[in-house]
């Protein structure tokens, strides 16, 4: 038996006790006639004592021959410290050990296994199974661990059933680009790996499976943007004879449970935004609301006053930012500096200062009198002392642009509290997008998503007002899930289809599958998925997803430390009947 | 609001209520002045009922329109039955139905969806969701569900994190073959999909995770057999700091804990036998311990008798049959067929009948005394009423055969009850072993299990009576699990490559990550994978795999709803920088 306790566990009852150890070496104090080491484990450090008094010499030798990172097993006697440490649970006592065997020896580390670490980010990846011997890494993955408990326990109590759907499926287009994979028994032929299970957890409700979840990895092979990963997780869910205010009772119940089990927040509010409201007030489909700024239009206000600039834009909005009348010039001007960069590509940024003592004070004076000022300080909702930035241009665009601003000022100004959840749903999505490169409708969601029904009329004449039965999961500024209420007839899926062009062999080709399942029986029915891995970083406190991920892979989509992908031998790839038929390194 | 209450919640408490159900029609009795329908969902079945006198005339008629699997919602008054039903949980109640909707229609079904159906196998696979929403599938996907929140709740209590590892990774030849994955971002390069997460398991002991486990898909592209799946679940679990006693231990608790909650059985015993044994007593390394009818090795009884044909032979080895010495001639003919089947491959078999009043007749009373077959039976355990039946030749090849045959009678006599369960740890497995087509010697387990201390001496010498501190968790004969103590050292890992036929390069080139690794720290670790496909079905009553998945592949691989893998096309494979080189098909 390695050990008796672990190295978080020994108090000061344990007084006295025998007890064995076994961990990695911290930290050692060697002062000859005593050395101290901290023992680590995943459970916390001990500390251990060998003094020239009380331990024997050869002990006392091979304890000064220990490095950092050395795994030992030390059996003492639990004693009292002389000086104690408050800051440790375990700081009260040390083993003043009897028996000590070095399990095995280490290398220098690359970096220190410390809270605060020297190593760099390159370094700690390529070396992860030391970065994970850190204690903030290891306690990501622990929380990871401890949320998906947590999501099981909450579904399968509400009577969700886990069922794994295939990982190796038949490529079906949905946006994204599926991973392929050449199947050895059936030559010159793929799967595909799935992006999600959609239509896999669809045909459990035509399955009368009723309630269906499961966390499973997803796939896509996209080019990667900074903290996408081409694997991963997602909590997928699905319920038949719903409506959409049952899917949204039910998971707001999950979302308020989660954050209490893992956070010990409770979530007070859980709004609901239609999207174009979202769009006017936030410029944005996934707004932060634990901050106000809201957007306040100015067209009425702003346009036909002279100030040629507004008059010939479709959109005037502004913002209010609180307590920024104080801006110096110099501050406002790196602000229109930070808008005009082309990641946000706004012409520039008209501001009003509404001073403490009532005053108005703007850019824009020449052209506007105080009244009018004060006008736009009522409509953006601005006080005394807060300072009113206002964009114009088309839109979308503008819209856009000033929630980009919105956010910045967010985060400088520190309103975006990593300790508060403030989640929201965001309802009544368009169901169709236009694509400006293909130059045709998209499916905003995905194409089983439902139109709402008073809308479907809309479908051949203005397909870009129709709503959907979909709704996404906002918390803190981020989509955390997203769903809908699915269609579940042959017509209105063909019809569909139709609509997104496809021509009907297209549609058949590709879902006649789900759509032959319709016709036996389908229930009504909805779900939603969320994103696992976003989840966990902002219920761990907005970090990136990368850090709640043992393995991650880099931006060119590589294992961090096994270097993969890599070239497969000649004669693996002639057992697949594949050649590589041109490379450029 | 669909539903305000399942199918299957109906009681006679709930009369009088008004209530609102949502399902499948199961069954329709059309009297024509009434008209009985059986509601289904996942929860159970409730009777509606609409009649001429209470029911309106348009609602009659639209309830005489209803087909087989319509999906439909009724809402309507629980009033008592005239005629209670004792054999449905919700028999004593049925709704007058006051209002219906049809909320979707269904084809005539190609197969009856009761609990037993009228489809072949490959209709009910062709329409999976069909097949699913009988009760006997529905209930083994639940329970194959069950089976995992009991497996993770067991695992969370004990302290083990649940880590994703990942599915994309480096190729790595463990034995069976690897799916690859070409790679858009990294021209001509290919992820594998792991077989299992074995080396990234390694790697979170070396990073202190202490005790790691996993649900997790794994792949293998090999040559189907019945009943094995390109893709499969594993549990996966490892520990640091444990000897091979401690995994045994808390998997024992494990086992037991589970089939209590699963199945509600207390398991008794848990025997531990060496690989040795088994082999002598069983001839089989996951015996079934549910029955008797163990090997008694008979050379020194049966041999230099003047028997030509034991005498020539390695083993003379025999079993007694239960009850059997009743065979007519024609039943013990048909066991000589049975095990002279090339499936089986042996010569013949030599019987002896242990009558009931004690005499002895055999198909070899030429050559031995009734002392002689007196002594067969104390060996072999037989008593008054048994056969024995007697096998030659080979060990090896014996043991095999006379275990195939002692598996068949079991079959045949009924002695492999599904309601015990009898689990037994396998220890001491042989490290390596020889094949015959690659003259060389493999790892029994994998390249990453110790070798016993006591026996390293033997690697240069005798490598084939090395053991390994690897063990296996039968239950009725099936194996479920399998793990080991695994080597934490460089230099032993290093050494066991070179045993197994690596050079130090293709070591480095496959290995390195994971013996570099070891450099820095690497605890004593070990651990065990269960085969969550087979535990399930063993559990759920010893049915196939197949049975408990939701869309299992058939025996070529392919999806059995979904026709995949299937071609991908021409941009694609080019985006891929593949060709398809040949195309027999």
């Amino acid at each position: 038996m390695y050990r008796s306790h672990t190295c978080g566990e020994l108090r000061i009852e344990d007084k006295q006790k025998e007890v064995t150890l076994s961990g990695w070496v911290q930290k050692i104090r060697d002062k000859g006639f005593m050395i101290w080491v901290d023992l680590r484990d995943r459970y916390g450090v001990t500390q251990l004592i060998f003094d020239e008094e009380r331990t024997p010499k050869e002990m006392m030798e091979k304890a000064s021959r220990l490095g950092r990172e050395f795994v030992i097993q030390a059996t003492g006697e639990v004693i009292e410290r002389e000086s104690k440490n408050p800051n440790m649970p375990t700081g009260d006592v040390e083993i003043l050990v009897k028996e000590l065997t070095i399990l095995n020896t280490s290398e220098v580390p690359p970096f220190t296994i410390e809270e605060e670490t020297d190593g760099g980010e390159d370094l700690r990846m390529k070396y992860r199974y030391l970065d994970i011997r850190r204690n903030p890494v290891k306690e990501k993955l622990i929380f990871r661990s401890k949320v998906a408990m947590e999501v099981r326990n909450f579904l399968s109590d509400k009577g969700f059933i886990e069922v794994e759907t295939p990982v190796l499926i038949k490529s079906t287009p949905e946006g994204a680009r599926d991973f392929v994979v050449p199947s050895r028994m059936n030559e010159g032929q793929f799967y595909a790996l799935p992006q999600s299970p959609q239509t896999f957890k669809q045909l459990l409700m035509v399955g009368g499976m009723d309630k269906y979840f499961q966390i499973v990895k997803c796939f896509r092979d996209e080019d990667l943007r900074a903290d996408r990963q081409p694997e991963f997780t997602q909590i997928d869910c699905e319920m038949a004879f719903v409506e959409q205010e049952d899917v949204l009772n039910i998971f707001e119940d999950f979302t308020r449970q989660l954050v209490k089990k893992v956070k010990n927040v409770e979530v007070k509010e859980f709004p609901r935004m239609t999207y174009a409201d979202a769009m006017r007030k936030y410029g944005n489909d996934k707004p932060d609301i634990r901050f106000g700024m809201e957007f306040g239009e100015l067209n009425d206000l702003a346009k036909n006053k002279g100030f040629n600039v507004f008059d010939q834009q479709e959109l005037v909005v502004g913002i209010a930012v609180p307590g920024a009348a104080s801006f110096t010039r110099k501050e406002i001007d790196k602000l229109i500096d930070w808008v005009k960069r082309p990641q946000v590509g706004a012409n520039g940024l008209v501001w009003v200062k509404y001073n403490e003592d009532g005053t108005l004070k703007s850019s824009v004076d020449k052209f506007y009198s105080p009244e009018d000022l004060q006008e736009w300080a009522e409509r953006t909702g601005a006080k005394p002392g807060d300072l009113i930035l206002v964009m114009a241009g088309n839109t979308d665009k503008t819209r856009t642009q000033l929630s980009a601003l919105r956010m910045h000022l967010a985060n400088e100004l520190g309103l975006r509290k990593a300790d508060e959840f403030a989640p929201l749903w965001v309802v009544d999505f368009p169901l169709l997008e236009w694509d400006e490169e293909t130059e045709r409708y998209h499916a905003m969601h995905h194409p089983f998503t439902s139109p709402k029904p008073e809308d479907i009329k809309l479908l051949d004449t203005e397909p870009g007002k129709v709503r959907a039965n979909a709704y996404d999961l906002v918390l803190n500024g981020n989509e955390i899930g997203g769903g809908s209420i699915r269609i579940h007839d042959r017509k209105t899926q063909e019809m569909m289809f139709g609509h997104l062009g496809f021509t009907p062999e297209e549609a058949k080709a590709q879902f006649g599958f789900l759509m032959d399942a319709f016709q036996y029986g389908a229930p009504p029915h909805g779900g939603i998925a969320f994103g696992f891995d976003r989840l966990v970083a902002i219920l761990g406190g907005q970090e990136t997803i990368r850090d709640y991920i043992a393995f991650p892979k880099n931006n060119a989509g590589r294992d961090v430390m096994i270097d993969a992908p890599s070239k497969i031998d000649e004669e693996q790839l002639k057992e697949l009947n594949l050649q590589i038929v041109s490379e450029t390194e």
